[in-house]
């Protein structure tokens, strides 16, 4: 269900091809800009932060949360609707437990888990209940991930600031020649840059990507709650498939219309 | 429906002309504004940050937002509540049928699709599930889209720091006469200066401005909403204008009430 | 029922007043400080940014938003306890349909209906969306204009410092003697001084004094909101005595007991 | 039952005294540091904007919000408990009306009048929602001190930043010798140092203490909401201790377990 | 059940020793950072800040806000699932009084308490109330730390610029020689440098920490909450089991999958 986000490497390689670029503008090279120790200050310094902020079990999840900023998830809202309107036809022809192989085959976890549940004739107070749950643990895991970016990005150029205050320090306290004062002087915005980029060009933008996926991820699961609530409640197959229709956004709606055409009209009778 | 929105262009215009006006004054002329490498450092490398950000899906939105921006719908809130005053009063004397034919010529989808639920006799629940999805549903559209600007809003100026602090440290590691030094930092500058240009001027206001159309189609869809429950729940065609009556602001109530002038006593006999 | 609000045009006139103060303890006189190109890159592009930010309908409202800030509403919380006891006893003596004249003559456009709505029998259900929906729709006026003028005020300082940049390149670009050098940068420095100065003094202050009046202004509707819908229910004068005295601070409280004082006994009694 | 908050003076008086030392520490003495002018841009125009912001009903409570961040509320949860369990107690054994003297005793008007409603025979519902606006006004009252001096506090910075931006300017346009630019420098600084000071030594702290002052006033309410509803409902002692202990913390929870000891037991059976 | 939460130390050990690192690079030795009146300006002028912001009751809960952060809570879910399973098998065989001496020997305070009120046949509405009450107070608790710590991070970078600005201002008042004058500036640095630095490195970190804690505190007791209801409910083991799985992330879910094996389907035969 998972494939490559190409837009984040791409995102990512751009905008240091950027930078670099902008670098190779000037005549210096690019030697000024790599600083071993002023890294060490500014990441290392920002994630030591972020070892205090957070747990060791959200520690070990930053691989989880590399794989879901680099990753996106299948969210076929039409196939769906597609699945919810097969489900709901054989239920009406041949009762709840004739959807049980259907069911057993289905691959997504939680669509799995809610039709089995109604299959087991749980009540549509707990179903609800427990899958709202697992949505609500769903956003604990997107959520955790975008805020662990966001506080590592809000930490990295104040820690550049640190690294550059060192600097200045230093340098103040060691004046010589103004040769000498300028290039103390430049040493000590590296620690600033190296803040200033991972924070902007990493760090926030994959706290956002998360943040975004997980938006995305719910709302597909409030669809299938829905669709599994109305399969419960017995609702016809013409409602449910409006219920589901309302969660496409207008280009979806208008190739699930155009794909429909001619089959809209039979589907209505059958309902 | 839609119209072009002539304060968005005319806004950018402004700003971009007023700047221009601002660097005319001084003695140097457009010339060490304008400087290509400084752009891409600053537009590209925010929009590479963006890249990273959004998922392609939201990227593919990009016509779609703009086309927002440019663009506002016709919410007449005075129409709506004549239209929905006619339905009513047609549906009291000849019953639901009546207005089939009426509402198959409705332009907007959204008030056809929830006046053809009430003519197929879809329970009220259902009726106000779907709607509110799609609702949700528009939602998601404009905020992700006023998302995007304003992410990228604070991502432009940002770059633009990085951009000076690029050419801050190559004009101290390098430096010359003084006059080398001071162009060196004017084009330093350069990229902060495009950086808030962008951010305040285009990007920000772009971003609220989708925004606000967003806020206005889901008070207008509610609107519409309301008056589709009360059409289902039979109220009385007076109770029906006053509700939508409240939807209106203080001028349009003024207009309303003006227009009606006379007819609203024959309008209460018919009710 | 609107009266100047003075403490708008004293705060903005005193503010002035102390900048020109501290600018006259300077050797300068007030020359330097004024620029017409640094205003118009300034207060004119922030306001380009504005238009860019809202619709034609919201720019329209701007004399309406003035107004706001400008008066303040007479909202006599006491006033309207006494009202409604009045009202309740009325009914409570000779039914609803007693109070038609009394009602006719409310000069508040929100009570009279809300009470117009009660006499002519509409279900509390429906009189109770209604004045929401009402509520809802000032709300939208208020924080609509409290938004610009903040968006405003963001806008300022932003297009300031686009200005101070302006000057600092064209400063950089063509350097001269000291002096000139010298000059520059204190022009280039206007910009930002008049972005911090109206952002501070005049756009941020207007933009929460909006809200602060829209805040209270709703408290007021929703006074008479509980007040209406206890005379709908048929409660107690007490009671709707006891519900609307909880809206009054502990001034207001203190002065209505003193007020009431031996009454209190003697209503009690009738209630 | 209000009592001085020693810490709000101690704090002032500390923070003043350590920057006194700071300044001392310094060759120069306390005399640079004082200056009429800047302090009439800096707190008097900072004033004069929170003049633009707020009404006069609102400027009018300046003094009781300072009596509000200078005393604290004897808020004692375990009292509290007692009382409920006693009148609770009274109640079970001879009727509500023999609590009648006991409540008339009852020093918070709060808790008197929602006793008196009970005693009164008042319907449930409404002397929740009358107790509810109750606690509504109280956070309107807190909110609106908290607010006004972080409003405040957000100014005093900006004048400050105006301040210097004059003292810049001024020094810019009139250069003299490379000590008179130092002073002018020096001086234009100062209105910064007062924004600054008393944004973060004085204005948000009081801000953020009256606002946590109101949250804690907030709980107790509604410790005393509970009380009442579970009195009037005839929940058992038992379970409104139960209720009533649940707002406690770890560490009053555990003085008041060792208090009941053994008498906990006795109580059980009286229950 | 509480154990040493090893992250935080390490990572503020492993922040300073960063910092050193980065401070030994230059030349000048630790000497120049180490200044204690700049010290007691920064740390202990933000301190008197915090003192102002919060009541004694407050102050006070410092030890144990940094017991909070340095230590974490056992929040093993799959235990707490194996407990109500064992608990909710027993009371479907023996009835509710059998878990009487198995509840009165569980260690968590918060779910001994919910089940001996279910066993003392206290109603489920009551029950609900008092363990929200108690979550309630449990995030205030956290709540009212994590505010403390962030408000003084945010103290702390305004006074590191309050020491600052009276360095600059007692140095320009007061020019020597250009040495002089790098050495005064280098030492108003210092304030500036330690405030970012406890900021970043010490006072946001502690607030993030133990606002996270607060948050899966939070969720523990919610799934207990949940579980108490159900075992009240009489709901079968099989569906207690499916919602508290709901609270496990996907990790613990296929560990605990893992583990059941085969002994889920003998589950299920005896639930």
């Amino acid at each position: 269900m998972k494939k490559l986000d190409i837009l984040t490497p791409i995102g990512l390689v751009l905008a240091f091809a950027l930078v670099m670029f902008g670098i190779s503008m000037g005549g210096t090279g690019i030697k000024p800009f790599i600083d071993m120790p002023s890294l060490a200050i500014t990441l290392g310094g920002s994630f030591s932060a972020v070892l205090v902020t957070f747990s060791i079990a959200d520690i070990k999840k930053i691989p989880k949360y590399f794989k879901l900023c680099t990753t996106s998830n299948n969210l076929y809202k039409m196939d769906l609707v597609d699945q919810f309107k097969e489900i709901s036809k054989k239920i009406r022809k041949d009762g709840v437990l004739a959807i049980e192989e259907e069911v057993s085959q289905i691959e997504d976890e939680f669509l799995k888990k809610g039709l089995e549940l109604v299959i087991d004739g749980v009540d549509t107070e707990s179903i609800k209940e427990i899958l709202e749950t697992e949505i609500a643990e769903k956003e604990v895991l997107y959520s955790g991930g975008s805020k662990m970016f966001k506080v590592w990005g809000s930490y990295a150029p104040a820690f550049g600031m640190v690294g550059t205050l060192i600097g200045l320090i230093q340098m103040l306290t060691d004046m010589g020649s103004p040769e000498v004062i300028a290039s103390g002087m430049s040493k000590a915005l590296i620690t600033t840059f190296y803040g200033a980029l991972f924070s902007n060009a990493v760090l926030n933008p994959i706290g956002f990507n998360i943040e975004g996926k997980g938006e995305k991820e719910v709302v597909f699961m409030e669809m299938m709650i829905c669709g599994i609530s109305s399969i419960q409640n017995g609702e016809s197959t013409r409602v449910i498939e409006e219920k589901l229709i309302a969660f496409l956004d207008d280009k979806e709606r208008a190739k699930y219309y155009k794909r429909e055409g001619n089959e809209k009209v039979a589907d209505l009778d059958g309902a």
